[in-house]
Order: structure tokens, then C-alpha cells, then sequence
């Protein structure tokens, strides 16, 4: 029997249908779960794409039934799984064979991997796939990271299977090892944001403007043709319209407000701060899936704090045209923090991420593709600016839609509706382009409690202030 | 010789002024610096206090100097320094000894040295001090952590060497190991936030009145009459006194906006992450401190974004009033937010952190000090409330002051003026009292992408949308 060109790994979902994907595209592979019923089953259930799968009970079979050098992909769960089937793949494998984690790994993960592996292992990679189930299954967007060598011997295979925007596939190798997972990371945390500032809204049309749900669809359906344009806006809509078949009401009027999260979304929060780098928005987002898991608490401080949230603006069709461009220049300032958090790790890690490439890797297969994203992965290609809120296009987009913004979160504030997302990104939006800021204040306190001292904006050197001289009445 | 009561190594500024304020309590202090010649200089320099002082040049001479059982404190540069000097220790001490780490340590890094002490080895403490130089000298607000064996034989040193307010001595026991380290942390990250919105309210008074530096320490020296008294607040005004004598202008309005950090405020917001207690107006804080360092950025960034900022409110005095209630109702929310990260890692770690005793011991000092924290402390003693915005005592306060809250958000989210804190304040407040929040939308998404499920309002169990049902027309 002809050897297979790949292997994989772990046949949940995910792995279940990237192998579908892969074998689709004409490409032999051989597959392994834990549980041997389970590669069975999959691969009773593969119908015609059989031919191109080689079930096997054990990874001693997988190594044997795969042509060398072998890449073998993993699909299994984050953390010490990968550790245990990598370690348990190690006797069968040659250094020139690749080992491929395509899970929702943490990339500090991925970096200890990969440097634990001796001269006579094989090499490792990290690679963030997005997109869901549907994404595996026909086209998802692909993070990689790892060797230039190792990842020319399977590009042929992850171009095959990738999304593809305008005819090109949504893949690319982004950096060494952690890099790939890092991307994902960020990517994740932009979706939380993207989320997280659409729910904002949707509750402003909700509470404010006392929409029913298939009028609020009507809304995000009509803004899924303008520069909103995206998954989440046309998911959003579907999902508004949806009815519950029992009782005849909205699907989202009976789902509890209480959102899960798979940590991704954290960790993007958490690598942000370690490298300094602000990213208000994902945070805020990250905070507000935290609250509304406290739906007792919330219940109670509803009582404690009573209050009204009803909107009755002048001009009803002009406000939600406010929403429009207001939720588009809070997106504006959410990515520009995710890609400064990209520039940072970058710098940090000396990566030299391809920010214009990581852009159109997104804009098909993966959660917050659209085709907004073309237009930064040209921002970044024509300028390389500092911050995406730099370049010509966004100072443009920017300009036009920060007032919307101002009117929505200054709206919400005074009516009592929390828009903790976009409120994050019009303060950043607002700190960035204050030449001026307040921080000579701080420093001043620093320098007056802790001896901090302080840098003058008149001549060089390192200054302390003349704090004793103060001539202090209360 | 009378041996000392007590060791002390590291004779830099905090160690120094500590070693003074033990000796002038009455106790003995042996003291070493890494450096003899510090140690000698600081002996010849310490007065009357000499007599109670031992300078030791090695640390076999201090330990021999120490009445046994002995406690020494490490007043030396957090991290490898700390590892270094209590590894170089150990030969010299035994079982029945402390060793006490008064640096500015992570928690975890407590958590670890405790737990590689060995049966023959002394005890390990991590002991937070706040209050700057001045509270070292003369009394700060010192948070513990370690044993209550090693905490009752220090005890009588800390109560006599800490803060009194009316009387009772800012210090305290709070949890084992990491508990003070990680307290204190928590402290650093709420001064982060506190002293964050007092720089936005200035950038208000200042960038949108037009308020000169002296009129702007007049505001705050009159606030400090009022709910907000507080060591911040007192020296906000004396800061804004402040005449350099070179130029005769402000020394704030001479000083560079670019403000440091020193990570704890950093350190305070992943732990919040990791526990997944929302704690966003420490994160826009520490925030806003990365975006001052950005000055090259931010000057292009405010040609590309030219804008005007003054307001001119109908009643000026009126809403200066305002802006005094609503950075008391900011304050309210962020020191919600971090009480509810200690109350997080207490469950997370099963700490029991004593959150009155906290509040007390921070009532004078610290930093933070303020009367505010009587109230919190009062708070918590009442009534165990699930967070601070559900105590009678700020459900009170916070109705009153979040209304002028809404109104300074709101105005300088259109005037353009930046407020992250207290916008992050403000959506914590108008998420955490929403009965009805918006997740169910979230959730609805994360099911149509994810099939991550939901649960319903009428009934239990987990569910999956209808989805493919939705007959979208977009």
C-alpha cells in the first residue's frame, strides 16, 4: 500500500475534518486517535475520501505508514497532551521528520518544545489554525511557526488546504518557533474585542433603542454591505434572526448572558502586558465575559442600582449611523493594539513578523476575516507605520469615524450602558494622539513620594523637584 | 557587646531608613550592605541611634550578631538578588531562624522560596512595605505573609516600627507565603489607577478649562477637605505648587509627560488575568503609563488627529463639582475591582485574606492612604459583601457620584480628552449592575462558529442553535 504524505494526530472535530480537508485535496494521510474505535469510525464515516486515509491503532504504525520524511500533524489538546504524544511519537522518528502542533498551544509552549529537542529528534512547529470546524473542514487560515526548511517540505500540502482570498491561500510561516502560536494568541484577542464591541452595540440597540432582535438582525444585515463588511457582522445578523422553534421567540432572548472563554483571549491580555504594550480593548473584553459569568451578582446590584437605559435621540436613523461608523473606529483602535502588540513581541523576541502578511492570512478562513483587513495588510506594506492609527488610510478612515464614537460611548455613559470595549478604544484613540499628556503629573507624584525623579522638557539629565520649597495651604 | 534584636541587609534608601526606624523603636539592629564602606558610612552618619546599631561587613559577622532565634530582613533589589544573599545566609542560620524579604518581590517568587526551604533551614516570610522613603523612616503600612509561629515572633518589632492609625499599627499577618507579596502588589496596582484618574480629572481642569497649575492645586487642595481626602490627593496640590526656581514657571508644566514603571502595576493586571477577576481601570492605568513613553509617537500622531479639547460648561463651578463625584465614583469602582482580585486569589489560593484588616492597614502609611479605606474596611466587617459596590455604605456613594461620573465621561469623550480609568470605572459599574447583559449574544456567536453551546434562561442544560435554520437574507 502507497505510503501516506502526511500524518495526524487526534480525531476530534478539529482533526477530523483538517484531515478531511487534507485528503480532499489529493494528498494521502495517515490518522491515530488514543482511542482506536474513534480512528475507525472516522474512517468508516470518510466515504469516498477512504482511499486517501490509512487508519492506525499506533503511532509505531503511523511513523511506519508515512513516507519520509515525515510530517505529522497534532490536533489534540493544549498543554500535556502535546507533551505526552510528542514524547511518545520521539522513538519513531528521525531529526529529519516534523512534528506539527496545531492546537491552541500558549507560544512559550511551543518555544520549549521545540528547544528541548535533541540532534536526533525531529524538528518542531507550532501552527494556529482558525476558522472552526468549517474552517478545517474547507479552508481555514494557518499561523505557522518554525524553520524556513521544515516549512518549505509541507507548504505545498497547507496551501492546498488553506483558505484563499482573491486566489491566495491564507498561510504563511511568520517566524521561528513560538511565532506562529503567538499570531494565533493575538488573533484571538482581536476576535474578543471585535466580539466584545458588537455586543456593545447590539446591547445599545437592544436597551437604548428598544429594538426586537429581527430588527437589530436588520441592522447588522444592512451594515454587512458597508465597511463593517465581515464574518462576525453577518454572523451576528444570522444569529439575531434565528428562532427558537419551542417557543417562537429569538434564539438570543433565551440564551443566558453569561459567555464562556477557552483562555486565548487571557493570554493575549496577559502577553500584551509583559511586553508593555497597551491593549485596552482585548482587556476589556477579557473583563466583560468575567462579569457575565456573575449573573447572581449582577442580579443583585440591578437591584441595588436601578436605572433606566432608554435613548431617545433627536434623529433615530442618524444615531444608528452613528453606531455604524462608531463600532468601525472602535475596530480601527482594537487592531491597531493587536498589531502594536504584534510590533512589540517582534521587537522582543526578534521575530520579524510580516505584519502585511499576517493582515491577508486573515482576511479569509479565520473568525474576524474581512476585507477591512486588506486594507491594513496595505497600510502595513505601503508605510510601515508605528501604529496602524499612522497610516494615511486609517488617519483617513479615523478622522471621519472617531466623532460617531465620541457620540456613541458619551450616549451609553450618560443612559447607563456599558460600552467597556469601545470606550478603551476611543481613550487610547484619545491618549495616542495627545502630543501633551498628563503623565508629567504622575511622575511628578512618583518623583514627590518615591524619588522617582523626572526628565524636563526644556533641557537634558535626570531632575528631582523642589518639593520642600512647597509653600503648601489646604 | 548586647547582641542585636534583629538583622537587616541592604542599606540603600528603604533599608537604611527601615534599619533608623527599628533602632529608634528601641530595638538592636545588626545591618550589613553587599558593600562595607555603605555600611560603615551609614553607622557614622545614624547619630544617636548609633548605640542600637551593629554594622557587620559579612554575613556570617551579622548572623553572629543576632540574638538567636534571629529574624533578618531583606531589604535588597527584588528577584536573582534575593535568591543570592538568602542562599549565601543559610550556612550561617538555623531552623529556628526567619528570614524576611521586605523587597517589592512577586508573590510566586515568595511561593517558591518558602517551599525550597528545608527542614534544617529557617522559615521564609515576604513582607510588603509601602509609604516610600518616608514611611520606612517613620512608619509604613507593612503587609505579611509566612506563619503565624514566625509572624508572633516578629510582631512586637513591625507594631512598633508601622503607621498608627488612631492608634492601631498598619500591620498585619494576612496568609501564608505569598499572601504579603501579593497584597501588596494589589496595593501598587490600585495607586497605578488612583493616580491614573487623578491625571485624567487634571488633564480635564487643565486641557478643557484651561486652569493653570496653581488653579488646578487649589481644586485639589480643596477636594482633599472632602470625600476624596488623601495622601494622593494632598500632595497632587503641593505637586501643582511647585515653582521651579530656574524658569519661575510650574515645575508639572516643566516636567517631560513620559511617566515609569516599575511592573507591579503590570504584575497586579496578569494576576487579575490569570484569576479572571475584571480589574480594567489598573489595565488602563499601566496602560496609559506604556502610551507616555510613546512621545515621538504621539506628536505625530496629534498633527495627523488635530482637535480642539476646551469645553465651556454652562455652570463652571458646577461641573468642577462634578468632576470631584465622579473621580470619587472612579475611585469607588477601582478599588472594587481590586478588592475583588484579592478576594479571587484568596479562593484561588486558599488564603483567607483578611479584606477588612487590609483595608485597615492601608488606611495610613501606604500611598493609598485615606480615610475612604476606613470605610472599606467598615464595609467588609458588616457585611462580607460579594464586592464593595454591593455594601450598603457605596451603594449609597455610588448612586450619588456615578451620575457625575457619567457626566465627565461623556463630556470628554466629545471634548476629546482621554479618560481610561475612569471610563473603565464607569463600564464596570453600568456591566456589573446590568441584570440582563449582553453575553447571550456572544454566546449565541461562539455556538454558530464554535458549536460551543449555551445554556437558556427557562430551562437547564447545555443547548446548540437552530442556526442552519436561519433563512438569512442580508
Amino acid at each position: 500500500m502507497e505510503k501516506a504524505d502526511i500524518g495526524l494526530v487526534g480525531l476530534g472535530v478539529m482533526g477530523s475534518n483538517l484531515a478531511l480537508n487534507i485528503a480532499e485535496k489529493g494528498y494521502r494521510v495517515a490518522v491515530y486517535n488514543r482511542t482506536p474505535d474513534r480512528t475507525h469510525e472516522f474512517y468508516e464515516d470518510a466515504g469516498e475520501l477512504k482511499d486517501r486515509l490509512i487508519p492506525c491503532d499506533t503511532l509505531e504504525e503511523l511513523a511506519n505508514n508515512i513516507r519520509a520524511p515525515r510530517p505529522i500533524i497534532l490536533m489534540i489538546k493544549a498543554g500535556e497532551p502535546v507533551d505526552n504524544e510528542t514524547k511518545a511519537l520521539l522513538p519513531f522518528l528521525t531529526h529529519e521528520d516534523i512534528v506539527i502542533d496545531a492546537g491552541n498551544a500558549n507560544f512559550h509552549d511551543t518555544v520549549r518544545r521545540l528547544a528541548t529537542m535533541g540532534p536526533n529528534d525531529p524538528t518542531f512547529m507550532g501552527m494556529g489554525v482558525s476558522g472552526g470546524e468549517e474552517g478545517a473542514r474547507h479552508g481555514p487560515s494557518i499561523m505557522v511557526g518554525g524553520t524556513q526548511e521544515a516549512y518549505d517540505r509541507i507548504a505545498p500540502i497547507l496551501n492546498a488546504i488553506a483558505a484563499k482570498y482573491d486566489g491566495q491561500p491564507c498561510v504563511a510561516l511568520l517566524g521561528p518557533d513560538g511565532a506562529g502560536h503567538f499570531v494565533k494568541t493575538i488573533h484571538n484577542g482581536i476576535e474578543y474585542a471585535d466580539m466584545q464591541m458588537i455586543a456593545e452595540i447590539y446591547g445599545i440597540l437592544r436597551d437604548g433603542l428598544g429594538l426586537s432582535a429581527p430588527a437589530i438582525a436588520g441592522v447588522f444585515a444592512k451594515w454587512n454591505d458597508g465597511p463593517l463588511n465581515s464574518y462576525l457582522i453577518e454572523i451576528t445578523a444570522k444569529v439575531l434572526n434565528a428562532v427558537d422553534p419551542d417557543t417562537g421567540k429569538a434564539v438570543v432572548d433565551i440564551i443566558l448572558d453569561s459567555a464562556g472563554q477557552k483562555g486565548t483571549g487571557r493570554w493575549a491580555a496577559i502577553e500584551a502586558q509583559m511586553l508593555g504594550v497597551p491593549d485596552t480593548a482585548i482587556e476589556a473584553a477579557v473583563a466583560a465575559r468575567s462579569l457575565s459569568a456573575l449573573k447572581k451578582q449582577r442580579e443583585t446590584a440591578a437591584k441595588a442600582y436601578p436605572g433606566e437605559a432608554a435613548l431617545s435621540p433627536q434623529d433615530r436613523a442618524r444615531f444608528i449611523d452613528d453606531l455604524e461608523q462608531g463600532l468601525y473606529a472602535g475596530k480601527i483602535a482594537a487592531y491597531a493594539q493587536g498589531f502594536a502588540v504584534m510590533a512589540g513581541a517582534s521587537r522582543e523576541h526578534d521575530w520579524n513578523l510580516p505584519l502585511a502578511t499576517i493582515a491577508r492570512i486573515w482576511r479569509a478562513g479565520c473568525i474576524i476575516r474581512s476585507q477591512f483587513l486588506d486594507v491594513i495588510a496595505d497600510a502595513f506594506e505601503q508605510g510601515n507605520p508605528d501604529n496602524l492609527l499612522l497610516a494615511p488610510a486609517f488617519v483617513e478612515r479615523m478622522t471621519k469615524a472617531s466623532k460617531p464614537l465620541r457620540n456613541v460611548v458619551s450616549t451609553a455613559a450618560l443612559a447607563g450602558l456599558p460600552t467597556p470595549a469601545l470606550g478603551a478604544a476611543l481613550s487610547y484613540f484619545d491618549s495616542y494622539r495627545q502630543a501633551r499628556g498628563t503623565a508629567n503629573l504622575i511622575q511628578a507624584q512618583r518623583d514627590f513620594f518615591g524619588a522617582h525623579g523626572f526628565q524636563r522638557l526644556d533641557r537634558e539629565g535626570d531632575f528631582h523637584g523642589p518639593w520642600s520649597d512647597v509653600d503648601f495651604q489646604a
